[in-house]
Order: structure tokens, then C-alpha cells, then sequence
């Protein structure tokens, strides 16, 4: 009988352990999750936090014990590993009743990722918080209800008064405007909070075109959240409480700052067994997500991919890929070696009542450095037929390659409910499959009045970047 | 000086004059159109008998006018073109000043579709209508307006009263289940008729998967239309005017009827002048739209394609693939030859508050006659997140080829604003592409919890149906 070890046991390391299971009942597999929480829907967090989904258990798909009595997993919960041993064949866990060695015929990594914690004064004073765990999401939902139940026009010396809105509640800081960011700020606006986002760099969503940076930041603003572009946070200042975001420029009292500044790959238990990591720093791997130690596979956030257009190691941490390398590592341990393709480096974000998908490559350095010849075009259509009722648009932003004509990469962005996220996947589809302007401008979409133009906007951003090339 | 002549007006015809006058404003470009109308949305009618378009010069994108004035395009309305003598290329049309012969260069027949009245007994009475023309909406228009006028409630002489719904408008027929029947019914519900639909099949929208048919046939129930399947409308009887609708099991009075039974290709003209027609009996033209004659072309409802998956010709009356071939022509003719791509027999329809798609090959007769080996699989998923607030859901249907796993076609239906139609987009790249389900399940396809669960329902039907083959 063969044992198969996962380490993790979120998405990547549960999918692993019960695609295998259920592929080969007669393998053993032992999943050992450091915390007491397994298989959850991080991405829903903010949603959580928001109000719209009322219990942390509504966002497990999969509780700990169906997966012990249901699917005869064998789930360590509050066991970490804390040290794989490749030539032993065996990883040491500490759990509640001590150190336990378990040995492995097939052993998968699937550690994710850690919220980065930038390295600025007062980080760790209270009310400061990360968006990376369940217990991070109940105690940001804790925040919200206590201020909610004191609100400053009750008690009017709870806390810093707001700066814009009438009525709101006390100001709050959300640092960085990726996708947690903006969704965070959704969330915290929700609550009828001041939001004020800080943006390092110029734009939100930077992995988009910049024309869906745009339009989403021109929207966050409507939505009275106040919006610092290319401004750097310097300090958290206050006692043990946070109680104010220092910029070059400004000292603005809040009541509570998110951090929402990417993650890193959780990858020193893998490193101190000798697992190499790729360029971007992730763990690398084979295209059966296979490291550089013979059956230690490695999947999910912790892992790096082979991107579908520039064919080189890319680092790209959700939960799509993560569920879908962690299904193709079990498939590949019960006996049928199973790829899970590669990434394409596709994200979707809704931000407030819009929503904004981007998917390939759009960032003309990184397409001059896989050799393409990168091409940007932005247009805006109408999200219905001309003349039928709405007045809803689609901006759709296309990359191709000028001298091949490729799709390279493309960004949409839409009111929520247009399409812009759905639309995304045909793109998707483009670029994995090395797809041309002048092919994908030819495709025979669906059409029909309530749902798009004749040409669908996808199909006039393809013909318009064709007429470029 | 060259001179390219368009017979017919509409989305083909204006598409391949407009693209060759822009490409080459040296061409004579003169177009030919029996009716007043030109270049105008057809497929907007049901909506503008719904009321919610308010005027048919609302449907109108490019005016006459414009045409003439800005197009600089030798536009004539009122003509219709009698005989087409390809050794002496010239046309002969017949206007209000009388005949005319022209002389052509390059040609494009662009003659459309016309509805079929189907052969029963008093499809000539009034109160009879199809929906093909801006004419045909505008009658349809006053008829509902009319009979809004007089309710019959207010004077119950007017027409037979309603049999199921209070208070209604009189009870009135659709025959046919395709789209046009659907879209009509809606359009007429709304406006608080009685609605009545014949379908002569066992399912409506018979192009699409069995799923997509049932979900559509209970929404149509519960949306208060009787639905009669598997049921043949035998006469419209009446006086001068229709009053009721005969079937072999009953006699419905009904206050007007809608013929949704379907287009055939107007190719009359063109067979006189010794054009093939191929074996659809629509116009047969190469990948450049050119018929058997030297410098005649075809594109539009008139003409047939090459279907993308199966390889053979295929006759798909539809908007989009006649602006791209119209197009195409149109950049042929100005010195730049080019393909407008193949057929995939995508479709959309808006069904009350759901909406469907399907593209490719569902059909097992027709998989099995182009050499396939059809396997199909349904799924139903939910549209968000599980956790998600929503209870949306998405139905796929997806149909492959057991031997390679090749993708042939789906079907998809969904609430209305659940994205059925946007994300049938991606499955027409993949049958365009030859993708296999295999394939399609590896894409990484963008998620976050307010548009899809972690794996797509395109990823999960894909998956599924991975495991059949």
C-alpha cells in the first residue's frame, strides 16, 4: 500500500487528496493543515466581512470530518510540518500531542502563500490587519460590527471623526489596490465607512490595461472612496491602537488600516528539504507539477506555472489553478500522470457595481522579453445593440504580437452584470490556443440584441487592433 | 474606374459597400435595394413591437443619407434588380423612373432570407403576420397598439375573451419555438396578451440541447405562455380576418397570429443567372465569398458557409456572419482579398428572464454524418460561488468526439444577466479551435465569487464530460 502526504490543506493540498483517494482507494493519504481550518473559500473573505455571507463555515465547501468520514482522508489539522526529509522518505509534523514522522511514497507541497506585511513603522499595532486567513476575516468582521454598534455620531469621541462624508463611519485605511484592496474597500464602503485607498504605484489593478485601471478608479471615486495614487504609506502612527496613515504629504487619522500588498509563496519548509524555487521565487516545478525531488510534487500559491503565452515560469497565486494542480497531482499519484495546463495569468475582480477581468500578457516589457512585439489598442462599445434600452458600455483592451498577429493579452472592464468577466474567457481560450487578431475577429459569436452589438465588443477590439498591425 | 454593384441592402449588402468605398475610394460602389429601408436592425423588431425601442428609425444605424452623403455610396432605394447577364455583367433593376442597366466589375448578391409562410389553410387572412420586415414590425406594432386601445374588459365584444389569464389582452398565436416565436411571445406577453405558442417539434429552440430546451419550455410556463408541443397547426380560421387557430385536438380563438416558422434564402435571382446554389439550396461561394462566377459574389442570409467544425456547407442566416462576409467581400473587391471566416451556427436568444446559447454541433445525426463519434453531457451549476448570495444557475450542455475528445458543440441557458450567452463565447473559440474537452478543462478560466464557483461551469461540463469519453 502507497502513502500519499500532502502538506496544506487548502485548495490545492484537499483537491490533491481527494481526486487521488478518489481515483485509488487503496492509497493512503495523510493531509497534515497546521491550522483547524481546511478547503476554504479565502476569495470569499471580503464578501464575509461585507455582510453578505453570514458564517465562516458557509464559505467551507468541504468540512474536516466529510473529508475523514466521507472520503477517508486521513486530515491532521493543527500539525505543521517542519521538516521534509527526501531521502528518508518521511516529513515531521508538531501537532497537539508532539512530533509525528510520517512516511511518503508520494508527497506533495501545497504550503500557499502569506500575506506580505511591508516594511513600514507600526504594521503591528493593533487594528492593523491582513486579509489571508479565516481568523483574519472574523476579526476584521469583528471590527466592523463593534464600530457599527458605536458609531461616531453617537459617541462622538470613540474615534477620528471623517474627513468627506456626513454620517459615516470613522475613517479606515485600505494600502494597496489589487483586487483585495479594491474588494476591501467594497466591503468597508458597504459598512458605510470612509474608505481611503493608498496606491504605490500610479494606477489600481495594475496587472490590467491601464484603460480598466481607469475606469475602475474613476468609479471607486464615485463611489466616495478616496482614492492616493503614487503615494507611498510611511508610517502607521499611534500608540497601541493604529491611529493614523502618514504620507510624505499628509497625516490622516483612521480607525483601522487593511493591508492589502500581495503575498509571497510560502516556500521555506520546501527550500530546507533542497526543492528548488524557479525565477519568480515560487517553487518550481515540472508540467505534472513535479519538483526537482523525485515524487515531491508541488501546487498551488506556493508553486510556479508555465505561463500559456510566454511559455516561461510564471507565479500567479489563485485558486483556479491551485484546485486545478491540485486535482491533476492526484490524479498523477493514483496512477494516470495527469497535467493541469498551464496559466495564463487570468484574474476577475467586482469593484463596487463594476467588474474587470484581464488574462495573458499586457505589459509590453515583459512581451519584448518573451521575444513578441507587443501592439495596445483600447475601444468602447455599447454592452447592448445600439438602439435596444441601457446604456451600458464594454472596454475591451487587446496586446497582439505586430509581426504574427498572436493575441497576446487583453483586459475588459463593464458595469457589474455586462460581461466584462465572462466576455474574458474567450480571450482566455485566444491566447492559450496562440489565436490571431484577424482569426479572432472572424469568430462567430453569439449575437443578439440584449446581449451585445453585432460585432460582440470583443470582436470590434479585435478587428480594430488588426487594422494596427 | 471599377464599379461594384450590391443587390440588396441590408447588413451583408451595406457592410461590403461601406468597407469597399472606405478601402478604395476610387471604386464605384452602387447598391441596389427593392425596399426603402437600408442597413437596419431586424433583429431589434421584437423588441421594438415590445416597446421598448420607440421608433423603427431607432433600429436604423446608417441612414440613407449617410450612404449617399457621407459614404459617397451610389445608394438606390425603390429598385429591385430583375436580371443579373454575367457575360455581359450588367444588372437590370426596376425603378420608380423604370428600368436601368448597370454595369458591374465585382458583384455581390446580397438578397437575404425571407420568412416561410407555412402551406395551411388561412395563412392569407388578416390579423396573420410574420416578422421579417420594418414593415412587418410596424404592423405588429399597431396591432398591439390597437388592441391595448380597446381592451376587453372594456368592451367585451371586441374578440374572444382570454381562456387561462384575467384581464388580459385577447388571446393570440405564435407558431413556432425558434427564436423570432420567443422573442414574439415575450414582446407580446409584456404588452399583456394572452399568449399562445404552436411548436410543431417536441421541444422549442430544437437547434439547442435538450437541457436548454426544457429550461426554456418551464420559463415560458411559468411565465404564463400555454405552450402546445408536438402539436401541428392544421388551418388559421376565419372570416376575413383570423379567429382562430385549428389543431388536430382543438380549435383556439385567437385575435391575431405570429409565423415564426423559419427563413429560406432568397436565391431566385441568382439561380436564373446560373449561380450554383449548393447543397443547403442556399448560394455556394468559396472561403471568399465568390460563386461560380468569375467576380460574383454571395454573403449574407442568402448564401451558405463553411461550417468550422464540420467542414461542409452550412446555412446560418444570421446578423453577425453577414456583416463579416459582407466585410470581407467588401475588402476583396478593394484589392485586398480576405476570408470573413466560417460558420459555427452560434445562436442567442433573450427568453423573458433567461437567456440561452449554442454553438457548434449538438446534433448526434449530424456529428455522426461528419465522421465524429458524439458523447453528451449536461451540467448544472450554480452561477456564483456556492457561498455567494444568488441562486442563479447555469446549465451546460457539452457535446465531444469520443476517439480524439474534440470539442463540437454546447448550449448553454441561465437567468437572464447569468452570463449564459457571454461565456458561450469561449466555446466557440474552442470549436473553431479544435479544442478537446481535455484541453478546455485546463484553461484558466477567470474566477472570483460574484461571476462563477472556483471552476467555471464551462470547466466543470468540460471535466465531466472528460470522463465519459
Amino acid at each position: 500500500m502507497s502513502t500519499f502526504v500532502v502538506v496544506g490543506g487548502d485548495a490545492a493540498g484537499m483537491s490533491a487528496a481527494s481526486k487521488a483517494k478518489r481515483d485509488d482507494p487503496d492509497l493512503d493519504v495523510v493531509v497534515f493543515e497546521k491550522g483547524e481550518w481546511v478547503s476554504y473559500g479565502a476569495c470569499g473573505l471580503p464578501y464575509y466581512v461585507k455582510g453578505e455571507i453570514q458564517t465562516l463555515d458557509d464559505l467551507v465547501s468541504v468540512t474536516p470530518e466529510e473529508f475523514r468520514e466521507d472520503r477517508d482522508i486521513d486530515l491532521r489539522t493543527g500539525h505543521e510540518v517542519v521538516e521534509i526529509d527526501p531521502d528518508d522518505r518521511s516529513v515531521t509534523a508538531e501537532g497537539p500531542d508532539g512530533e509525528v514522522v510520517q512516511a511518503y511514497d508520494h508527497l506533495l507541497i501545497a504550503t500557499g502563500a502569506a500575506a506580505v506585511v511591508p516594511d513600514i513603522p507600526g504594521v503591528d499595532r493593533e487594528g492593523v490587519f491582513t486579509l489571508e486567513s479565516m481568523s483574519d476575516g472574523r476579526d476584521l468582521r469583528d471590527f466592523v460590527a463593534r464600530s457599527r454598534e458605536s458609531s461616531p455620531a453617537e459617541q462622538p469621541d470613540s474615534g477620528p471623526a471623517c474627513h468627506f462624508l456626513e454620517n459615516c463611519e470613522g475613517p479606515v485605511a485600505v494600502v494597496g489596490g489589487g483586487y483585495i484592496g479594491i474588494e476591501m474597500a467594497e466591503a468597508l464602503a458597504h459598512n458605510d465607512f470612509e474608505v481611503h485607498l493608498f496606491q504605490r504605484g500610479e494606477r489600481v489593478l495594475k496587472g490590467f490595461s491601464e484603460a480598466t485601471s481607469e475606469a475602475v478608479a474613476e468609479h471607486l471615486r464615485d463611489e466616495d472612496v478616496v482614492l492616493y495614487l503614487d503615494t507611498e504609506v510611511r508610517e502607521l502612527a499611534g500608540g497601541d491602537r493604529v491611529e493614523a496613515v502618514v504620507t510624505d504629504d499628509d497625516r490622516l487619522p483612521v480607525e483601522m488600516v487593511l493591508l492589502g500588498t500581495g503575498v509571497r509563496p510560502r516556500t521555506g519548509l520546501a527550500e530546507s528539504a533542497g526543492v528548488d524555487l524557479g525565477p519568480t521565487g515560487a517553487i518550481a516545478a515540472d508540467r505534472y507539477r513535479e519538483t526537482n525531488l523525485p515524487d515531491v510534487y508541488a501546487a498551488g500559491d506556493c508553486a510556479e506555472a508555465r505561463h500559456v503565452v510566454t511559455g516561461t515560469p510564471s507565479w500567479v497565486p489563485l485558486a483556479l489553478t491551485a484546485n486545478r494542480h491540485g486535482r491533476a497531482v492526484g490524479q498523477t499519484v493514483a496512477g494516470n500522470p495527469s497535467v493541469g495546463g498551464g496559466v495564463a495569468g487570468t484574474a476577475a475582480v467586482k469593484a463596487f457595481q463594476m467588474e474587470a477581468a484581464r488574462t495573458g500578457v499586457l505589459d509590453h516589457d515583459v512581451a519584448r522579453e518573451a521575444g513578441f512585439e507587443p501592439v495596445t489598442e483600447t475601444i468602447d462599445a455599447k454592452a447592448q445593440a445600439g438602439y435596444y434600452p441601457g446604456e451600458g458600455t464594454v472596454t475591451v483592451t487587446l496586446c497582439a504580437d505586430r509581426p504574427t498577429g498572436r493575441l497576446l493579452g487583453g483586459s475588459l472592464v463593464s458595469e457589474f452584470g455586462e460581461g466584462a468577466v465572462h466576455r474574458s474567457h474567450a480571450l482566455v481560450g485566444a491566447v492559450t490556443e496562440g489565436v490571431t487578431v484577424a482569426e479572432l475577429a472572424n469568430y462567430d459569436l453569439a449575437y443578439a440584441p440584449p446581449f451585445n452589438t453585432t460585432w460582440d465588443p470583443i470582436l470590434t477590439a479585435a478587428k480594430v487592433l488588426e487594422g494596427e498591425l
